[in-house]
């Protein structure tokens, strides 16, 4: 069967489309050349959503019917000239590769990639910018599937588009062990994949990260004569991703960025897993965009309208002062006679039956995973071209760096990733007799001293700055009009916050973006911090007012669980600095460690400088601050981190008096200490001593694996309380006479 | 100086409202009885959010000039004839004690009470329905401030209103140890207080389930002849609630679902802590909501138009199929005249020089926490008339009850918190030679056995129903027009899920709503689970696909580090059953407990009934399943949870053939467990037996405390991958063998 032939779509998929929309089919269908499929231009217009005038709307009268050369003279950029018939095919390919992977794995997301095809097909093989051969190649336009779970679509067009990493082999093993295809993009399993998806909504708050670094980078780096930052950020997000708040928290800061290259493609298919979206879902998507200062534009027919999605694309580059959201009104799981527009397609694989059914209706003759030699030839084109932008773009640098050396070494960091000879100096050091402060202003004078050296550094707090002492002095508000700066106001939006600071780290290996807010409110911002950590996004999280030492707030604004919460995450850095070296050694490590994020602890109250603390113990997570034993026998280790480190020093020094041989131990980070080595572990901890007292102002909970089943765990278990820190730290006994007690009890 | 004399706003205030908005004063003032202050309507014209022609305004013409006595009667609700003059001294009685209180702390944030004290006076004198000395009255209206922080606002109204939670000395006594007046509303401290703000965005959730309860409730039990429920839910939010996502996955739903009885002021007063919100918030809220499916009305004048605010509540409730968004224009700190309209004022005390311009600016001649005798005897009545309104609706109930009498037990029992007789009798059990299944599926088995037997069990998932299997099969789905069913359809929105649910727990001790989504994306809600936990709100939480058992979705969806950061966080049972007697019993124990909330973390796949699981063995949160050894001294203790206990019991049995003494033992919530006596839990785990194996699918992180310093822990400390979960489960080494091997080293 060739896929010439004309084909009627099913009565079975047209009587449950009537049936589910009450539309009339016979006046409302598209003829194309390939198959003869109703447009579903229609199917919405009923919903609350297609209501809106505010949209504007590319006309389906725009379409073409017939067999035709379409050269999309429309889009400026597309200047592609190929046969419709051929770009169905390729659509097709796409769709059954996806079918295809779904069904071999029998388990994955078929529906998302059927609607997405022509979207998909337009993008990577007529609009993005890319080097197949170098994915890391800087200028390249930047593709985020938000909507993780369609990622057969991402496969399907790396793989097209000449991608090493997507083998047919392994979209032969997708979603199995060691395949570089998992069920849902990873960007460090599958190179050519920006960002890790899945969690819904976190995708179009990456691109908005993504966006924003261009942007920044460009106001920064170009010049009248030399635009070397140049590239678009497109990302396709589903029903689901916008109900999630956090894309409603990066959409209304993209639109008050006027994130101009920034186009956002809503596959509209008004089906999620639990059916249709009329059941918790009738907002007007498109007012709600305009609201947040977007433009908004809606493609009727995503299945079979391509040129509106052409036209579409062309429109929101003319548009440069606000970001674009194209919504795409697509059938999901476009094809099937039985299972598009349902559920079903949804997340499972279409099943034997349904599949041949779709080749019937598609007119797909092929065996599974099978791609057309015309449609291949096609691509191939790509690896060329990409090679080509390439080439281009590295004179064009060549150029730049001869006429703009300085920019050209910082921007040269940024891409890189290379941290400048000697950064590290800018640490500040301190010694006992410098005065005592909280940790967050330390952290403000690390921060301030690292800008000056590091040129991929930028961030900011969640509408906290000046609690979380994060503004960078020397430098103005990152806004639209000043978007070389290098402070990101990010309003009361953490999790936002946390997913665009993802994609600022992946956006280049230079860039290193610190987020602030009270570290209670992680909580907000758990599942894009868990982001990090899993797609190895070097974010520092800035978190001050990290015990109930912030006081009068109360248990609402009190962290209790939350480092030990963190300890328990994989990947990710918990420091707890206890002052100015310690936070200087917490900044250092920070910034070292370029696939890990960092949570760094900091109090609000002020601390003084310790003895005995050290950047370079800090590197280690764990070491000794005081010490009065000999022969690594000592009677007592006293633990404790950040602000209470204070505390377990005092203790010793009492201790001491009493004539007890106490070692003080900062536990500042306990990821950094379990990758030391068992004689360094045991220099600190010696399995001989089992008379361990830790204070920490949280949860106990953990810190029987340093203690031992002898030592004693002074902390908090219950939620905290309003008061002033003072009065809170003695009520719930965090106190050095505890400390003394429980000492003297076990030792 | 009496209240009534004439006072101009000082120089000051007027030259830094003109510089910052360069609004001309002269022309835009309105003369009142008591004080001559600009209207402040023009002041924020500028701002994009002003510019939406869509928002009906209530024009300012309307505002009425000179001593006068005003009757609201464009207010129908609103019968209370009232002095100008009064309502302003009551106004600035609110602003001091606010003022006062937060200086004599020297800690707090006075800003929101003294802009949005004339909203916060109207509510509580002439709009609100309450009983001051039965604050559990059912039927009365529902407050919330979403933005937490400005609750001295909430502590004064409390005061006047005469509830008994507030007396003069808890105002002086404010963010004190033991106050009854913390740092921000918490409903388990202060009586009259419905839920517990602080954390932005929340509490217009809160209100979302506050309203969502009464809309079910009165759809269930209202009559023809008798409307027994029928209140307004009210609630304050400021410009931090509204940038959080969380706020617009609510209103989203509350559009949806049309709740007309919800009434929400938007205290716009353009600052936050960060400035003006011009730094990061620029959108159109307006025109957003309208998006959302709320009606909207914008008061211009928040500060002194009175009859505006009185207007658009009658507008409000006028509008019966939508919830209401009113925008306030409010100036933050107003009436001081340095301070006012600016981030200063929003946190800290104002400082005992501006506290006296300010009382100079607003003429008020009193002590600090003095309350003008004429104040205190205008706010008496609500005693006596909160006392009629209860009165009258007892009357009402008795009626109700005659007629109505099965319905009426079902009403009492929520009202009361009562569970109905025998509930537990339908907690469905199960013998081994029952077939195997996953938790969720039993899981799904017990909420469809206990809706019949509890009247207020109600809830559903985050757009995962048919993979958390949480719909109530002889239930439909709650809906704008079918608000009597069960099963509630979130959406995407996970932490509005959690958010709503808290309002629905803590409207009535009898409702017991339930939320659902993948375990993992707890983090997304996290914040919710918190304030669930904090605030003593019965939630159940069911958390299905809760390992690497999920399989192929990859390591974005399965949990490592949930359990332990939930063992980690007070006041929640973190359930993990292992087959259907745990399931039922973590159910029952859910049910049971009315101050806490319970997570129960479920599997995807299937599981084996085993043999020694009970529901009261689940009850003591650890306890022993199988065993033979003798006088209470096995060789080795394997311990489980959840799927992993299966394993555990499997390894028991090839050690026993091997002639060990095997204990097995189920710890399906360490909680639990650490409430028992210590002679329960050296009868579960000897002191003198340190051959201790667990095994679990997840962080070890935590587990040294069960299994002390010789045991072995046998879980995940990584991130997990896609591929099919018995293939998982193999390569992670979460296996028999791998327990067995454990078990060998160490006894």
């Amino acid at each position: 069967m060739a896929s010439s032939s004309s084909l009627h779509l099913s009565k079975a998929l047209l009587a449950q489309a009537i049936s589910h929309h009450g539309f009339n089919s016979s006046s409302d269908r598209v003829s194309l050349s390939s198959v003869s499929l109703p447009s579903f231009s229609g199917l919405k217009s009923q919903s609350p959503t297609s209501s809106s005038k505010a949209a504007s709307s590319v006309s389906g009268s725009r379409r073409r019917a017939g067999s035709s050369t379409v050269r999309a003279t429309a889009v400026e950029t597309l200047d592609k000239t190929t046969e419709v018939s051929l770009v169905e095919k390729s659509i097709n390919t796409i769709r059954f590769l996806a079918i295809d992977a779904v069904e071999k794995a029998n388990s994955g997301h078929p529906g998302l990639p059927m609607g997405c095809a022509p979207m998909g097909h337009i993008l990577y093989d007529e609009v993005m910018k890319y080097n197949p051969k170098n994915y890391k190649w800087f200028n390249r336009d930047r593709f985020v599937l938000s909507a993780g779970h369609g990622c057969m679509l991402q496969y399907a067009l790396l793989h097209l588009a000449g991608y090493d990493s997507v083998q047919e082999d392994d979209l032969k093993n997708f979603r199995q062990w060691g395949s570089r295809t998992p069920g849902h993009p990873e960007n460090f399993e599958t190179t050519g994949v920006e960002v890790t998806t899945g969690p819904l909504g976190q995708g179009i708050a990456n691109a908005v990260g993504l966006a924003l670094a261009e942007r920044h980078l460009a106001a920064r780096f170009n010049k009248p004569d030399n635009e070397i930052v140049d590239h678009y950020t497109y990302v396709i997000l589903g029903d689901g991703c916008q109900m999630e708040g956090i894309s409603n928290e990066v959409a209304s800061l993209a639109g008050h960025w006027g994130l101009g290259k920034l186009i956002a493609f809503y596959d509209d298919n008004h089906i999620s897993i639990d059916g249709d979206t009329e059941i918790a879902f009738t907002e007007s998507v498109d007012k709600r965009f305009e609201g947040l200062g977007w433009h908004v534009i809606w493609v009727k027919n995503g299945n079979t309208g391509y040129d509106d999605i052409r036209a579409a694309i062309k429109e929101a580059k003319a548009v440069k002062d606000k970001p674009t959201l194209i919504k795409v009104t697509t059938t999901i799981g476009y094809g099937s006679p039985n299972k598009a527009n349902s559920y079903s397609v949804h997340g499972s694989a279409l099943g034997a039956k349904e599949v041949d059914a779709t080749r019937k209706n598609l007119g797909w003759p092929y065996e599974p995973f099978h791609v057309p030699e015309d449609v291949k030839k096609h691509w191939s084109r790509h690896i060329a071209e990409g090679a080509a932008l390439e080439a281009e773009w590295n004179a064009k640098f060549a150029e730049y760096e001869k006429k703009y050396k300085e920019e050209a070494a910082e921007l040269k960091s940024i891409i890189t990733g290379e941290l400048p000879a000697g950064w590290e100096k800018a640490l500040p050091t301190y010694t006992p007799e410098s005065p005592a402060d909280a940790t967050r202003n330390l952290s403000q004078a690390n921060l301030n001293a690292l800008v000056k050296v590091l040129p991929g550094l930028l961030g900011g707090s969640a509408d906290l700055a000046s609690s979380n002492m994060t503004l960078l002095k020397s430098f103005g508000d990152f806004q639209k009009d000043t978007p070389e700066e290098r402070n990101v106001r990010f309003g009361v939006r953490e999790h936002g916050m946390g997913a665009i600071a993802n994609g600022i780290a992946l956006h280049s290996p230079g860039l290193i973006p610190y987020t602030a807010t009270f570290f209670v409110f992680t909580d907000y911002m758990r599942a894009a911090i868990r982001i990090s950590a899993l797609s190895e996004a070097r974010v520092i999280y800035v978190m001050t007012h990290d015990s109930i030492g912030l006081g009068e707030d109360g248990p609402t604004h009190q962290p209790i669980e939350h480092l030990a919460s963190f300890r328990a995450m994989p990947n990710l850095l918990m420091l707890r600095p206890a002052d100015g070296n310690e936070t200087a050694g917490a900044y250092k490590v920070a910034v070292l460690n370029r696939k890990r994020p960092s949570i760094i602890a900091l109090s609000r109250q002020k601390l003084p400088q310790l003895a005995g603390t050290s950047i370079e113990g800090v590197e280690k997570g764990g070491y000794i601050i005081s010490d009065n034993s000999t022969g690594n026998k000592p009677d007592i280790i006293l633990i404790g981190t950040g602000s209470e480190l204070e505390i377990a020093a005092k203790a010793a020094d009492d201790l001491r008096g009493e004539g007890k041989a106490v070692r003080v131990v900062s536990l500042v980070s306990w990821e950094l200490f379990d990758e030391q080595s068992d004689a360094y572990k045991e220099s600190v901890f010696p399995a001989a001593v089992s008379a361990r007292v830790s204070i920490e102002a949280g949860s106990t909970f953990g810190w029987q694996k340093i203690i031992g089943s002898k030592g004693k765990a002074i902390g908090i278990d219950r939620f905290g309380a309003s008061a002033p820190a003072g009065k809170l730290y003695k009520e719930f006994g965090i106190t050095k006479e505890a400390v003394i007690a429980a000492a003297k009890e076990i030792s």
